[in-house]
C-alpha cells in the first residue's frame, strides 16, 4: 500500500459569507499559518456590540503549531482583531511598512506595543513559516503597500490575491507584479484563492489617478475653503488631495483622530509627502484666507463621531462651515451608511455649503477588482484549484461561476463557509470536515460575554421598552405589605400616560390577591401570573409588548 | 391706499427634507386644500416605531377651512397617513380609480370604511374644493393611474407634478399629458411644484416596458420555477410579469398578503389582466411542473416578515427553494434596506437558487424623474415660481440649481422646510412665517405617545441593557430588610458573570451602608448613590453603561 501523503489544509476561520474579519488558515503537517486578522463591524441586529472578530478556537487548540500571521495590507478588515487574537496567542506578524507601521498604532492603543515580534517584509521577500515559503508581490489596492502572496508548500504552489485591484497607473508608480504572477501560472500553481467584492460589476475599477484628474477640476473652481473627507488609510487619495492643493496654492491640514495619526505614521514611513510650508494646524487655519485652505477630514461614512459629522452638525471646535466652502466627500457608502451619508450631506447643503459626493462627481473609485481584472489574474494565474474569498455568499458564488467560465473545472472550485476544511493534495481535492469558527462579539472591554440571549434581550427592549413590577411580600403568610410599585422605561412617556400606569397597577394587585385566594405562594406561579396578567392587559391597551420584570421581595 | 389682495399661502406639511409623509397644504382666503396624505418609515433612532405621520396641528386649527384631501397616486407615502388624519378630520378624499381603491383597503383595515366620502376622479376631470379648481392630468409613475394635478386659483394656476417620470411608451398606452402641461406653461402657470427624488440622475429613467423585454429573455431560458418579486402596488410591473409568464406557457401564482390584497383590487377595477386559466392558487403549486410555475411576491426590500424573506428562510408553508429555481428581485433596495435585501440573497443563493437582482441585469427601473425629464417638465410649464417637493434636502437644492438652470430666476425659488409658509400674490412671493409640522411617532394604537425621552431610553436599553437594584428598607429607620437584590437584562450573560454581579451587590451594599452611617434618608440621595457607585463599577469592569434602576420599598 502507498505511503499516505500530507495534504494541505485551507481552513478559513473569517471573510467568507461576510464582509470583513478575513482570517484564513493554512495548515500543513505540523504547521500551520495565517493570512490577515481582520475584525468586521457588527450586523444591524448585534444590537449595542462593538465590533466582530473571528472565533479562534481551532488555533487555540493547536497552538503549537501555530508559526505566524502574514498580513496583506493594513485595513481594519484585515488587521482589526490583532489585538484580541494576540493576547491569546502571542505570535509573530510579518507585514510591509506601512502595514505594520499601522498595527504598531493599533497595538499601543491595546498597550501591546514591543510584546510582538514584527517582521517587516516588501515585495519580492520571502518569509518561512514553519515549512510554508510566503513569498511577498506588489499589489494595488485603496491603501499603499498592499501585497498579494505566494505561499511556496511540498505539495503545491498557493497565490492569495488579497484585496486588490489592477491599477495600470497608480499613484507610487509600482503597479500590480503581473510578471511575477505570470511566471507562477506558467510554473503552475495549485490553488488560487481572490478578492471577490466587486464580482459583481462588470468592466475595470478606474486607475486612482482619474480621482486626482476630478480634483484638479473641482479645485481650480473653488472659491472658499476646500474640505475633503476620505478614508485615513487611503494614503494615496490623500496624496492626491495634497497635490491639488499644491497646484493650486492651498495650505493642508488635517481633521480627525485616525486621520491624524494614519497621516503621521504615512509621512514618517515616507508614504506621504507634504511640503512642511504647506502642513498648518487646525488651529490656524482661521489666519488664512478662505481660498488658502484645505481640510482632510475624517467621516467620509458620516460616522456619529467623526469630525465632517461634528463639522456638519456645528459642533467642531475648529471649523464651522461657511455658505460657499466646498466639501468633498471621496468616498463611496459602505452598505448599510447610506442614510448617516445621507444625513451628513444634507445638513451640509443647510449650512449652505456645496457639497460634492459620488452621485455628482467621479470623486472616488472603488479599491476592488471588477470582473475584467478577476478574469486578467484568473487567466494569469491559471490554477488547478479555486476559492473565492473576501465576500458574501453571492459575491463568492457569482466569483464561482465567472472562475468556470475561465476554465477552472467546476469539482475544482470550493464555495466555502468559514470553518469548512479543504483538504488538497497534488492529485485531488475535497472538503474534508469542520472546525469551530464564527463571530466573537466585542462590547466595551467583554469579549464574547454578550451571546444570543442578551441580544434578544436588547432588541426587545429597544422596540418596547419595559416595565418593572415590584412587590413585597411576608415571609409568613405572603401578605402583600408593600406595592405593587410599577416602573417603566422606553415604553411610553409616563407623565401623558398616568391613567395606563394606574390601571397596570390594578391589573397586579387583582392577579395577586387572586393569587392569595387560591393560597399560591411559589414565587415561579405568582411572577408568571403579574406577567401574563400585565402583557395581555397592556397588548390589548397598546398593541405593544414590552419587557415585563416582576420581582418579589420577601421580608 | 390699495386694497389688500388676498394672497396664496403654500405650506408644506411633509416631504421636504425627507423621503416620505408627502403632505401639501394650500391656503386661500377661507379655504385650505391638501394634496396627499402620505406616512414614512423610522429613520433607524427612532426604535420601536412603527411609521411616522405627519403633525397636521395647523390643520385641526383650522379645520372648518379644511375643503378635502386630493390624491397623486397610492403608493404609502402619499396616501399611508389617511387613516389616521381621518379620525381627527373627516375630509373628502378626491383620486383615480384605482388609487381609491387602494384606500378604500386601508380604511377597511382600520375600521373607517364607509365613513369617508371618496370621489373618483379622472384625467381631465375637474374638482371644485372651496375656491380651489383641481385639474387631474394624467402621469407615470411604479404605480398605475397616476395623476399630476393644476390647481386654478384667482390667483394663478399651480402644477404639482405628483410623483412622476417621463415614460414615452408606458404599459397602459397612456403617457404623461405633455400637451396639457404645454398648454398650460403657454398661458401661464405661476408655481410649480415637482418631484425631486431622481434629481441627482443624469439622463432619462428608461420606460417600465424595458424590464419586460428583460423578463423575456430571462423567462426564456429558465428551466425550473420562476419567483419573481416586486412592489405590490406596481402593477404594470406585475402585468408584464404575466405577460411573460403567458408567452412562455406558465401559471401564475401570487404570495403575501398585500400582494394578493392589490391583486384583487386591481383586477377588479381593470388595472390587470390575467387570462382565468393562467391563475392557480398558492395551494396548487406542487400540482405543476417547475417549468409550468411564476410566483410572484412581496419582500423585494428584504422586509424581514414579507413572502419573499420567508422563502428564502425555509419559513414559507407552501413553497421551498429547490435548486435551479430562478429568482428575480424586480426592485432597488430603499436607501437603508441594502443589508436586508443583500441578506435574502445570499439565503437564496445557499439554497441554490439562481438570483437575479439589479446589480445583475435591468430587472428594475425607477418610477422618478431624472434630470432630462425634469427639464423638461420645466422647460414646458415655464413657472414663475417654483418649490422642489418629495425629496432629502440634498434633493431640493439640486432641484433649486436645476430650476435656475433653466430660466427660473434664483430669487423665485423656495426650498422650503416642513411648516413654512410661502405666500404668493401675482407680483410677489415670499417666505412669510412658520406654521407647526413634524413627526407624530405610531408605535402599535399610540400615536404619539412616543417621545424624546422614550426613544433615547429605547436607544439606551438597545446598547447596554439594564440593571434593576431593588431594596426594601423600614419606615421607622430607613434599615435595609431585604436586598439588595440586582437583576439585569441585555447586559451580559448572567450565568457566565456571577462574580461581576456578586461584586455589584457588594458594592451597592457598602453604597447603602456609608448612606446609613451618614444618616442619608432621602429617597432620592439613596438612589444616587446606588445608582453613582453602580455606574462607576460597571464602566471600569467593562467599559459599559448599562441604564441602572434604583428601586425603593419601604414597609
Amino acid at each position: 500500500m502507498a505511503k499516505k501523503t500530507a495534504k494541505l489544509k485551507l481552513i478559513p476561520l473569517g471573510g467568507l459569507n461576510e464582509i470583513g474579519k478575513n482570517m484564513m488558515a493554512i495548515e500543513y503537517k505540523e504547521d500551520i499559518m495565517l493570512i490577515d486578522c481582520g475584525m468586521s463591524f457588527p450586523e444591524d441586529e448585534m444590537l449595542g456590540i462593538d465590533i466582530v472578530i473571528p472565533d479562534i478556537t481551532y488555533l487555540i487548540k493547536n497552538k503549537d503549531k501555530v508559526r505566524g500571521i502574514v498580513l496583506t495590507h493594513g485595513h481594519e478588515d484585515h488587521i482589526g482583531a490583532l489585538p484580541y487574537v494576540l493576547k491569546k496567542l502571542n505570535l509573530p506578524i510579518y507585514g510591509t511598512k506601512l502595514t505594520l507601521g499601522l498595527v504598531e498604532n493599533k497595538l499601543k492603543e491595546h498597550k501591546l506595543s514591543g510584546s510582538v515580534h514584527m517582521q517587516v517584509v516588501k515585495p519580492g521577500d520571502i518569509a518561512k513559516l514553519g515549512e510554508f515559503k510566503v513569498e511577498f508581490m506588489r499589489t494595488s489596492h485603496s491603501i499603499a503597500d498592499a501585497v498579494c502572496l505566494a505561499i511556496h508548500t511540498t505539495v503545491g504552489t498557493i497565490v492569495h490575491t488579497g484585496d486588490f485591484k489592477v491599477d495600470f497607473t497608480p499613484i507610487d508608480g509600482e503597479p500590480i507584479d503581473l510578471h511575477r504572477l505570470a511566471e507562477l501560472g506558467q510554473k503552475g500553481v495549485l490553488l488560487l484563492m481572490a478578492d471577490s467584492t466587486n464580482v459583481e460589476r462588470p468592466g475595470y475599477t478606474m486607475s486612482e489617478r482619474t480621482v486626482g484628474t476630478t480634483f484638479e477640476n473641482i479645485f481650480r473652481n473653488a472659491q472658499k475653503r476646500i474640505i475633503v473627507a476620505t478614508f485615513a488609510s487611503n494614503v494615496h487619495r490623500v496624496q492626491q488631495i495634497i497635490n491639488a492643493a499644491y497646484k493650486f496654492n492651498r495650505k493642508v491640514s488635517f481633521s480627525g483622530r485616525s486621520m491624524v495619526n494614519v497621516v503621521n505614521v504615512a509621512m514618517e514611513l515616507g508614504y506621504l509627502n507634504v511640503p512642511s510650508d504647506m502642513l498648518i494646524d487646525m488651529n490656524d487655519i482661521d489666519r488664512y484666507l478662505d481660498h488658502e485652505i484645505v481640510v482632510v477630514t475624517t467621516g467620509s461614512q458620516g460616522e456619529p463621531m467623526s469630525a465632517l459629522s461634528r463639522i456638519a452638525a456645528s459642533e467642531h471646535k475648529k471649523l464651522e462651515i461657511q455658505p460657499g466652502d466646498m466639501v468633498i466627500i471621496s468616498a463611496t457608502p459602505i452598505p448599510g451608511n447610506e442614510k448617516t451619508v445621507a444625513k451628513v450631506v444634507n445638513q451640509l447643503f443647510e449650512k449652505g455649503a456645496n457639497v460634492i459626493y459620488e452621485a455628482l462627481a467621479d470623486v472616488h473609485v472603488s479599491g476592488h477588482a471588477c470582473q475584467e481584472e478577476l478574469k486578467l489574474i484568473h487567466s494569469l494565474v491559471r490554477p488547478q484549484y479555486f476559492i473565492p474569498v473576501h465576500g458574501e455568499h453571492r459575491h463568492l458564488k457569482q466569483h464561482a461561476k465567472l472562475a468556470e467560465s475561465m476554465g477552472t473545472p467546476p469539482e475544482n472550485i470550493f464555495t466555502l463557509e468559514n470553518g469548512q476544511v479543504v483538504e488538497i493534495s497534488k492529485e485531488s481535492a475535497k472538503i474534508s470536515g469542520n472546525v469551530t469558527a464564527g463571530n466573537i462579539l466585542v462590547d466595551g472591554l467583554g469579549v464574547g460575554d454578550v451571546g444570543n440571549i442578551v441580544l434578544r434581550d436588547r432588541k426587545h427592549l429597544s422596540e418596547d421598552g419595559l416595565m418593572v413590577v415590584v412587590v413585597t411580600i411576608t415571609k409568613e403568610n405572603g401578605q402583600v405589605i408593600a406595592g405593587p410599585d410599577i416602573i417603566s422605561r422606553g415604553f411610553v412617556y409616563v407623565r401623558e400616560s398616568e391613567d395606563l400606569m394606574d390601571e397596570a397597577r390594578t391589573v397586579v394587585k387583582n392577579a395577586l390577591q387572586n393569587c392569595q385566594g387560591n393560597n399560591i405562594r411559589e414565587w415561579a406561579v405568582l411572577k408568571s401570573a403579574i406577567k401574563d396578567s400585565l402583557r395581555d392587559f397592556l397588548y390589548a391597551k397598546t398593541k405593544r409588548s414590552p419587557m415585563i420584570l416582576p420581582i418579589i421581595m420577601e421580608v
